[in-house]
């Protein structure tokens, strides 16, 4: 294994809808996307597409008009859900819309993780394939960003 | 023109995000959509597809599992924006949703407009090409949604 890479979690999209001002919490996460030299996506995916929590915060992050704080920044997507195609519809949504805000999205390899038992091992780690597959995507992600930061 | 038809505008979604349990707004839209014969999308365009707001309203009524509120409902989408493309995309990802929410959705014609000067005249009635357009399409939708009511 590589050693872990540092990053900054924004799991918590909790974002107020659009059409209100930009709130401090969008505030702070258009400066987290700032500082950081890569955006890793994890989707879930509700209803063939992506949740509409995380899209609201996409929306938000990529105004005002001429301000995203998404263009440029080097991309990667993955995602688990528990059905077998593993959040890849919502992944293609999601796609469309980064490259709409001219994200560098590293293509692959894709990573469709399905939420099943042996996901993880009986101490809550991940399981041996899915970690080699994860190792080798975060590898190759990390790549692609080293390769497109600005 | 042909009479109005009685309808419930929705347009105030601003639902909390979806790993809230569900509120009180949220049970109201339920039971909104579960008085109607049928449910017409206006859909604005963000970043290439449907605005996070609308997906979070529709995640939320699709929940919890089982008792998902669009199930049956005929539904028809139009959209208005500012590009040439007027919410052809984002109309594009919402028919993908619908799909998996088992509502059967008007086809054609289409409506894709822009929200150029000319949409609506100088008393602020929509234009005569626009007015034409939405007349054939509502009378389309009207019967559809007779073909398909429950």
């Amino acid at each position: 294994m590589r050693e872990a890479y540092p990053g900054a979690v924004l799991s918590t999209l909790r974002g107020p809808p659009y059409h209100d001002d930009q709130a401090a919490q969008v505030l702070r996460l258009k400066s987290a996307i700032a500082a950081s030299q890569g955006v890793l996506f994890v989707t879930a995916e509700y209803n063939r597409s992506m949740p509409g929590v995380l899209k609201n915060a996409i929306d938000h992050a990529s105004r005002p008009y001429g301000h995203s704080a998404w263009t440029g920044k080097p991309a990667g997507v993955i995602g688990v859900s528990a059905g077998v195609i593993g959040t890849a519809l919502a992944q293609q949504h999601l796609r469309n819309v980064l490259a709409s805000l001219d994200m560098p999205t590293l293509g692959q390899p894709e990573v469709f993780l399905q939420a099943k038992e042996d996901l993880f091992d009986a101490d809550g780690n991940l399981g041996l394939a899915s970690r080699r597959l994860l190792q080798d995507w975060m590898d190759r992600y990390v790549d692609w960003v080293t390769r497109h930061v600005r």
